[in-house]
Parts: C-alpha cells; sequence; structure tokens
C-alpha cells in the first residue's frame, strides 16, 4: 500500500469508508480493554506465590544480625535485604537504605525533604523564589507529577537513543543555581525503552552543577527486566562513576521490587553515599520507626540472592516477551509503508511508545476510548501533560491476555489510519 | 520509715552509706537492662505468629470487592482492612485511609504535607512567618520530635487526670491564627496513662480556632490497649463528637496495629471527615499507587473483626498486666512513707510516669544508666527535650521479664534514694 501522503483525495476518501466500517464493526463487540499502565498480569503474579509460603509460624523470624525481624528498629533495613538489592543494582549494601512497598514514595519523599528541610543544610527548596527541573521526554507520567505538585518548574530535555540531550544538561545546570535535580530512567526507559550509553552515564557522573544541592534522580526501575536472554542492555552504575568523578554526592538511585515479586507488595530502596545517607537518616528516624522488616526477611528468604532474582526475570521475560513482539507485529502489519507511525521495539521494560507522524496522538486515543480501548492519555509522557507534537501513544503490553493485545493493537492502528486521513482531508 | 525531708544531716548521711553499699552491690553484677521503650516483648511478638500462616500459596489473595491483593492500585486501603480498623477506632469504613505500617509516619504526613502544600487550600505551613503547636505535657517524645524537625514552635500545656488545660487551649487556639495543631494522646496517654474525660473530648470537639486549617492530631495509639477486664478507661469517640459540633473537619485521628500484631508489620490508618480524605487523596495519589495490600489482608484474614482484636488484646494483658503491677509493687516497697516520688497505676497503655518530688530526674536516670540500667533520658516527655521540673521518669515496663523488671525497679528506687538525700545534703 502507498503511503497516505501520495494518495489523492478521493482515494484518501475511498480508504477512510472501508476504515470506518471497520471501525464500527469493533463498536458493536462492546470491549472493554485496557493497555493504560505498566501493570503485571496474573501469570506474572503467580510467579511470586511461593512468596507467601516461605514464613509460616514455625520459621524463626531472626535475621542474620541476630535482630528480631517482628519488633520494633533496624532503620535502613535488615542487613541480607540491603545486600540482595544492593546485588540487583550493583552497589555496595552500605550504600543502601530499606523502604516501604513503593519506589515512587521514595522519591516523592526525597523532593519532599529537601522542600521542607534542604539537601545537606542546604536552604529548604521551599523558601527559594523559584525552583526548576529537568525533565527528560518522552517521560514517566508519575515524576512528573511529584515534581508538579511541589510547584516546580520543569523543564524538557529531548531524548535520543543514548539518552537525555547532555550538551543541553549540562549547559543549564552549570548556570542556573534554580535547577535542583533531574529526572531520569536510564534502563529501558519508560516509555521509549532507550537505555543510557556509558559516555551519557560518565557525563551524569562529571556534571558541575551551579546548585550544590542539585540531585540526579535516578529510577533504576527496570535494572533486571529484559525481554531478552541474548539481547540485553547494558547501563554504567552510576554511584561508581560519580565517586570516580570526585562527584559521589550527586545522585539518588532507586530500585525496588515491584515488578519482580508483587507490585503492590515488594520492597523500595535507595542507594546514594554515606553523606546522602547521613542526611536522608536524620530524617528518616522522625519519621518512622522502620519499615516492614517481616516483609524485607519474606524476600531475602523467597530469593536467596541475585540469581534467584535471575530466575525470577527470565520467568516475567516469558510472559511478557511474547505480548511485545505481538503488538509490534500487528502494527507492522497494519502500518507496514503508510509513513503514519513509528514504534519502539525495547530490548526491556514495560512500554511499547509510539509516535504518530502527524499530530493525531490525543484523537487516536480518544477514538480508541470510543470503542472500548483504554490508552494512556496523549500527553502524559509529557511535563504538564503537553506533548509538543501530540504524536506519542504509550503502549503497556503487559497485562491484557493475547487475544486482547492483538485486538487492541489492531483498533490503535486502524484508529491512527482514521485520524491520518482526517487530518489530511481537512 | 520516716520521710527524707525529717531526718537531721548526720541521719541522712548514715543512710546514704547503706544505700551506696547497696548500690555498689548491684554494679558488681555488671546488669544490662533497659526499660526505655514502649517496645513488645518476645512472649506478646509470639501471639501473632499465626498471621504468617493465614497466607499461603494456596490461598487466593483477593479481596471482598474483587481486587487481587498482589497487584497495583486501591490507593485508600482494602475495604474489609478500612472496617477492621474502623471498627476498632468507632468510626465508619468511609472516613478511613490505610497506610503502610507505621502510624507515627502518617502523622509526619500529615505535618510535612501541610508545610508544603496547606490544609485544604490554605497557605503551605512552609510560607508562614511563623507556625505554632500545642503539646500537652508530660507527652510522646517522637510527637515532639516531629514538629521540632520543621522548625515548628512549641507550647507546654499543663496535663491533669481529665486531659489537657481546656481553657488554656481554647484560650490559646481563639487569638492566635498561627497554632495550627495540638498533639494528643487521649486514651492512656504516653506516658501519664491518662484518658481524656468526655467533658475534655466535647470541649476539644468545640474548639474554634482563629486557623481555619488547624488540626486536632489525636493519635489513640492504645485504644484497645487494656491492663484488666474490669477496669478500662472509656474514651468518647471524637469523629462523631466533631460531626455534631458542626466542627467535622478539626481532627486528623490516627491508628496502628502496632502493639497489636508485630510492631513493625503492621498496619496504619488515619481517620478522617470526607472533606479531609479528599484533601489527604489528592497529596497520596501523587506518593504512591497504594500501600501493602496482601499486608492489609493477611490482618484481615487473622483477626476476622473486632472481636478478634480483643480477643488478641486480653492476652497482651495477661502477658503485660503483672509486669505493670510488679513495677508499681517494688516502688510502693522501697518509697513508701517517703515522699521522694509519685507515680501513675494507669488501666492501659504502655507506660508507667514517674515525678520525683526534687528537681533529680536526670541525676536519677544517669545514676542508673551508670550500673547498667538504661530508662528513657529525663526531659524526653517535654518538647525540646526541656522539663522544667527536672522530675518525670518514663518507665516502660513491657520488654524486660519480671526478674529483670523487679531488678530493675529496685535500682530506680535507690537511685530515687540517693539523688534525693544527695540533693538534701547540697
Amino acid at each position: 500500500m502507498k503511503p497516505y501522503s501520495n494518495l489523492k483525495k478521493d482515494e484518501l476518501k475511498k480508504e477512510l469508508d472501508t476504515l470506518l466500517t471497520e471501525y464500527k464493526n469493533y463498536q458493536a463487540l462492546n470491549l472493554n480493554l485496557n493497555m493504560t499502565r505498566g501493570k503485571p498480569c496474573i501469570e506474572q503474579l503467580n510467579l511470586s506465590m511461593g512468596m507467601m509460603d516461605v514464613l509460616n509460624s514455625s520459621v524463626d523470624l531472626t535475621c542474620r544480625d541476630g535482630f528480631d525481624c517482628r519488633n520494633y528498629g533496624v532503620l535502613g533495613g535488615i542487613d541480607e535485604c540491603k545486600e540482595l538489592l544492593g546485588d540487583m543494582i550493583e552497589v555496595p549494601k552500605e550504600n543502601i537504605i530499606i523502604y516501604g512497598n513503593s519506589s515512587l514514595y521514595v522519591m516523592y519523599e526525597c523532593v519532599s525533604r529537601s522542600m521542607t528541610n534542604g539537601v545537606m543544610g542546604s536552604t529548604p527548596w521551599s523558601k527559594l523564589k523559584k525552583v526548576k527541573w529537568l525533565c527528560p521526554v518522552p517521560g514517566y507520567d508519575r515524576h512528573f507529577a511529584i515534581t508538579e505538585y511541589f510547584g516546580i518548574e520543569m523543564i524538557n530535555i529531548p531524548m535520543d537513543n543514548n539518552g537525555p540531550d547532555m550538551d543541553m544538561v549540562e549547559k543549564l545546570v552549570s548556570k542556573d543555581e534554580s535547577i535542583k535535580g533531574i529526572w531520569c530512567v536510564p534502563k529501558y526507559s519508560n516509555p521509549d525503552g532507550t537505555t543510557y550509553s556509558e559516555e551519557v552515564v560518565k557525563r551524569f557522573a562529571r556534571l558541575k552543577p551551579k546548585a550544590k544541592d542539585f540531585r540526579i534522580y535516578w529510577d533504576n526501575a527496570y535494572s533486571v527486566h529484559h525481554l531478552y536472554d541474548d539481547n540485553q542492555d547494558f547501563l554504567l552504575e552510576i554511584l561508581d562513576e560519580c565517586k570516580k568523578a570526585g562527584n559521589p554526592d550527586i545522585v539518588y538511585k532507586f530500585t525496588s521490587t515491584s515488578k519482580i515479586s508483587f507490585p503492590g507488595s515488594g520492597i523500595a530502596a535507595l542507594a546514594t553515599s554515606e553523606a546522602n545517607i547521613k542526611d536522608i537518616k536524620n530524617q528518616m528516624r522522625i519519621s518512622t520507626i522502620g519499615y516492614d522488616k517481616v516483609n524485607q526477611l519474606r524476600h531475602v528468604r523467597f530469593f536467596k540472592d541475585l540469581n534467584g532474582i535471575k530466575d525470577q526475570m527470565k520467568k516475567h521475560a516469558e510472559i511478557l516477551r511474547p505480548k511485545f513482539e505481538l503488538v509490534e507485529n500487528v502494527l507492522e502489519d497494519e502500518l507496514k509503508g503508510l509513513n503514519l507511525a513509528v514504534w519502539t521495539k525495547p530490548h526491556g521494560g514495560y512500554f511499547i511508545s509510539l509516535n504518530t507522524c502527524l499530530p493525531i496522538a490525543t484523537s487516536v486515543v480518544d477514538r480508541c476510548k470510543k470503542i472500548g480501548l483504554e490508552l494512556t492519555a496523549a500527553g502524559s509522557a509529557f511535563p504538564y501533560h503537553k506533548d509538543p507534537n501530540d504524536s506519542n501513544i504509550r503502549i503497556a503490553p503487559s497485562f491484557p491476555n493475547l487475544d486482547e493485545l492483538k485486538m487492541a493493537s489492531k483498533i490503535l492502528a486502524l484508529s491512527i489510519k482514521i485520524e491520518s486521513i482526517l487530518y489530511l482531508l481537512k
């Protein structure tokens, strides 16, 4: 089929009629499909059911250093859990703090703490006239929601296949003291699936921001979330690079087991320099006596070590890989040669990122919704929900089953075709 | 024995020699006793081991409304858990938000949120010149640590057997718009074991603070933590009173299962008006996708209903009661008639509060520490750790065993006698 852009008006109209008939047929099915969020499916959840058996009333709940996990105490998390998550994200356990069930919350708290009490004795951000933040785009909507909630001005940073535009990042942070942080998903990024190149990581580690309380918010959410055994991305470990660069305190690295064990009942952690940990614990000990150590122990007893986590991730991959490939194939079949959209084929993570060639993302998402396919709202991957090109659509293939995914992908492709023609006929 | 105050100098010196010999004998034992914190003992922890069995890999982890507790979602907590904790603190489930494992953290977050984003659209407290807080004393050191951390000026409010001095509270909040809150432990208060009278609760409910964003922080930590079946304190439910008084939004009520199930792995909750819940959820949905629902389900499946909780609390009481009575009896035996100290005999909660008649609390605590008895630092029950009379000592009998408690109580009494004489001989 020829690209639509090469078709004459009457050819386009004829094609549109065919497509609208197809659309009506889907409408008649009263579908209820959802591809909005990176939510594991039931088969993935079942992979962790063994976690419900490792602790029972006849098991000793004492951790390695002899502490009774059932009681109060152990502010920063139990030693063996720090070690497990440390191994997972390639950081010594001395650099780890274990939190509750949500790494999003840990990031929120880091910004909140900086607002009220500053960073290592700096002026609390809430006392400053203006606080700004760098946001590589497209990015994670929940990151942007945090900085927006605190009234922090967000600046878009373009992404390419190597990561954020580092010339722009370096230029901005070196000049503007009101820039206090940057959101990064450095591996299998949300939504593009990009992994930052070694050069990009090294340039991050060498950043010389004007603001001494500037921190890189390094959300390593998908560190072990590969889709392929033989085709995995590699990410340089940033804490070590920052140390080498004489910049040890510049990064907060976040991780969690949310997409490894149960999403709602996992373990989140922060990895950072000893100096940052000391600063953070001064606040942590005010806010809590400690997080859920029994759940920390449960994770350690279930996974045992990094190999246990890697085995689990292979099982996740076997469930997710066919779903990603199905979506990619349907889009290929339906849109090949039409020059209507481009989309990613990630090696890991939870999303396929699609960009329409025409500014029609909003109307495509609306059109899908009208016949029962829920997609993440257009613009979600951008600060203030403003996609300058109105072209990005985030696809989350993890939750629906293969039949649902096939239909959903076809409806998406169909809606892209229809809206493209309507745009061209304007 | 006569009160020391009636003894002549030489009689005091003679008595002191005897006491110091006794003290040296304890010193020789190289003791390591701890009565610092309200920490459940191992026998109490064992009461909840059944909780490790209610969920296993063959149990369905779907909650009442059909939601899979293993996955993301359900921001405010699962329905049956709201109902369980609601029943426990006499509040409809519609007024409940379930959090993570720490009610201290929930209180911290409420203050933090008010600092950065205000209360129901009010000016964020961090933007105000001055924020003040009322602190009934003696009170809970961790409460005072939160307000101190946020730079909030704390004002002492005297307590009597009915609760805080309400004349003073009403006078202050009605005039001073910078007063934004008050810390309350209304039942079996920490450390005095006081339960607020009906009149005090009603006056709280009718408060007319100048600051529209003033909130009562009602830490109902010991709602079901009775020591006696037949001798229980009764506390009027405040949310309902506030509603009746046309003051529905003035209170945040906090609770948790920390001293019911496992201290480090329980469930915390906030109870407040629908309007406050709406306001709080606007922040909550930014900071997390939801708290640990599997642990919520675990608690519901273990306790089943309020009766399950009450049965559990009776078992706790059977372990705690002898410990409280032992301490009370030893103090009675050792100090009777000497007019050196008065102490509480609470009907519930976790503490005995002792006040020396002379300003010697600091030196008594130091003297105990020198021979291996750790007590909560003198002054801890007061803002900025300043006990105006240097007389209050908080005793936490829950963790040590009976033999340890007996020795600890004797050492405490002995140290009080010694320091009293040293003071009188000055």
